[in-house]
C-alpha cells in the first residue's frame, strides 16, 4: 500500500519479474489509484486502508514517513496472524516505534529500507528497474520470524535488489551519515546562495560540480522535512559533526595552513576514490 | 605556458579550430613536455620561463596557483611591450596582486578563468571539447587594453567557449559561493566520515546521490589548498554564511519545527528546479 513512486516500481518490478500475486493498491486519492491503475503497478485498488489489508500475506507500507503511524493505527487490527508487515521507509527507528506502539504481532514486521530513489516522485515516475542493483536493507528485530524476514527479502531480490540486514540503530545514524546530512547540506547550501541580492549571477555562473553537487537538493521536500523529523537525533549529530569538521577547516584557511588544509583534502580525496572504486566494482 | 590540464585542452582546442600560431609549452618537468609535445599539444618546449616567452604575443600563465607569482617575476622583464599576458587560475583577486607586483604593463593584462574542469589533471586528461559550451570568465582590469581582452576572448571563442567579463571581486566572491565552498563542504564531509570508527560500513552504504554530492572531493587537493589559500576572506565568508544557515537549519530539526524545515526545503528545490532549467536552456 502506498501507490507512489517507491510502491509502485516495486509492484511494476515483481511483475515485470513473473510475480502473480494479487496486489490491491491503497491511497488517499483515487486519481492516484487510477493512474497506478492504468500503469498496471496494481490490480485493484482502494481508499481504504483497512479494506486494501483485508487478508493480505504481506503489506508494504510505502506511504510518506509521517503518515505511517496513522495507517499502522487503521489497520493494526485487521491484520491476520501471519500477516507480514514490511515498509519502505528512509528511517528506521521511528517506524518501528510506531509500529511497536500499534502491532500486536511483532514477529510479522520486517521494517525495510530500498536505497534507490529519484528527485522525481509519485506514480509516473516509477521505474521497473529503479531497484536493480541497488541496496534494500531490511532491519528485523530480535522478536521477527526468519519466515517473515526471507519472505520479504525473496520480493526484493525478485525485484532485482540486493538485500542485506543491518541493526536499526546502526541504519539511522549511518544513512544519517551518507544520505540524511549530505541533503540538508545541500538544501542549506542552495538556500543560502538563493537568498542573496546577486542569486542570479550566482547560479549563472555555477559549474557542473555545483549542479551534481546540488542535485540532491531537488528532492522532495515534505518528504525530507519527514525524514529530518523522524531521525532528528542522529541527523543532528551529524550536522554537528560537520560543522565542527568544517571549524576546523575554517581555521585552516584563515590561518593559511597550507599543511593542515593539503592534509584533509587529500585524505578525502584518498577515501573518495578508493570507496568508488569498491562501489564501481560491486556494481 | 603551464602543460596541465588547462593549458593543453585550450591549445588543442584551438588546434582543432585551425589556430596556425606557434606555441611554446613550458613546465618545470621535461616528462611533462614530452607527454605535451607527444600529444601535439605544443609545437616546441623550454623548461626555462624566461625562453618559453621570449618573443611571444601571448602568455597564458596555468601554472599552479601558488606558482603563478613566482613565474611572473621570472617572465615580467622578458616581456615585449605589447605582450598580452592572461591566465587559467580559479581565482582572480591574488593573481592580479602578483601580476601588479611584477609586471610593467598592466594594459596588456587580461586575467581569466575557465569555468570547466575534471577531477582528473595533467596532459593525459587533456580535452579538445574540455571547454566546449563552457563559461570563460574574463576580468580585465580599468587599464586593460580593449584589444587584448578582445584578443584573448576570440582565442577562448575559438576554443569553443562562451565568454563573459566580471569584475575581479564580484568573480571572486561569486566562484567562492558556488565553486570553492561546495567543495569545502565536500572535502570536510568526506573526511569526516573517513575519519569514522565505521567508516567501511558508512560508504558501503552509500547511494548515487551521495556518490554525485562528494565527486569533487575527488579534486586535486594541492590544487584546492592552493585554491582556498589565494581567496581566503571569500572563502571563509562563505563557509560563515553556510554555518549560520547549517545552525539555523538544525535548530529547526532539534525544535521539530514542520513549517520553518518545509519552508527552507521548498525554497531551496525551487531554487535549484528553477536554476537548472535555465542552465539546461541556455547550453
Amino acid at each position: 500500500m502506498g501507490t507512489g513512486l517507491i510502491g509502485c516500481s516495486f509492484t511494476l518490478a515483481l511483475k515485470k519479474a513473473g510475480y502473480n500475486g494479487h496486489i490491491v493498491g491503497y491511497a488517499r486519492n483515487q486519481s492516484t489509484l487510477d493512474a497506478a491503475l492504468a500503469r498496471q503497478c496494481i490490480d485493484s485498488a482502494s481508499l481504504d486502508a483497512t479494506c486494501a489489508v483485508d487478508g493480505a500475506d504481506l503489506v508494504m507500507l510505502t506511504v510518506p514517513m509521517l503518515a505511517m503511524e496513522g495507517v499502522l493505527k487503521q489497520i493494526a487490527s485487521e491484520l491476520g496472524q501471519d500477516t507480514i508487515v514490511t515498509d519502505g521507509g528512509s528511517v528506521k527507528g521511528s517506524f518501528v516505534s510506531a509500529a511497536q506502539r500499534h502491532l500486536t504481532r511483532l514477529e510479522n514486521l520486517v521494517p525495510g529500507h530500498p536505497i534507490a530513489g529519484r528527485e522525481l516522485s509519485g506514480v509516473a515516475a516509477a521505474q521497473e528497474d529503479l531497484f536493480l542493483r541497488k541496496r534494500v536493507l531490511l532491519t528485523p528485530l530480535p522478536q521477527t520470524r526468519p519466515e517473515a524476514t526471507a519472505a520479504v527479502s525473496s520480493l526484493w531480490k525478485m525485484a532485482g535488489a540486493e538485500v542485506e540486514t543491518i541493526d536499526v540503530e546502526a541504519h539511522d545514524r549511518v544513512l544519517a551519515l551518507t544520505s540524511h546530512l549530505p541533503h540538508v547540506l545541500a538544501f542549506a547550501l542552495v538556500d543560502m546562495l538563493a537568498q542573496r541580492q546577486e542569486h542570479e549571477e550566482i547560479f549563472r555562473y555555477a559549474a557542473g560540480g555545483f549542479r551534481d553537487f546540488t542535485r540532491i537538493a531537488s528532492g522532495d521536500p515534505v518528504m525530507w522535512r519527514d525524514i529530518c523529523l523522524s531521525n532528528r537525533e542522529q541527523i543532528s549529530e551529524a550536522v554537528t559533526a560537520l560543522m565542527d569538521n568544517l571549524v576546523h577547516l575554517k581555521s585552516c584557511i584563515d590561518d593559511s595552513d597550507h599543511q593542515q588544509l593539503l592534509n584533509v583534502f587529500a585524505r578525502a580525496k584518498d577515501a573518495r576514490d578508493r570507496h568508488t572504486k569498491i562501489e564501481i566494482r560491486s556494481e
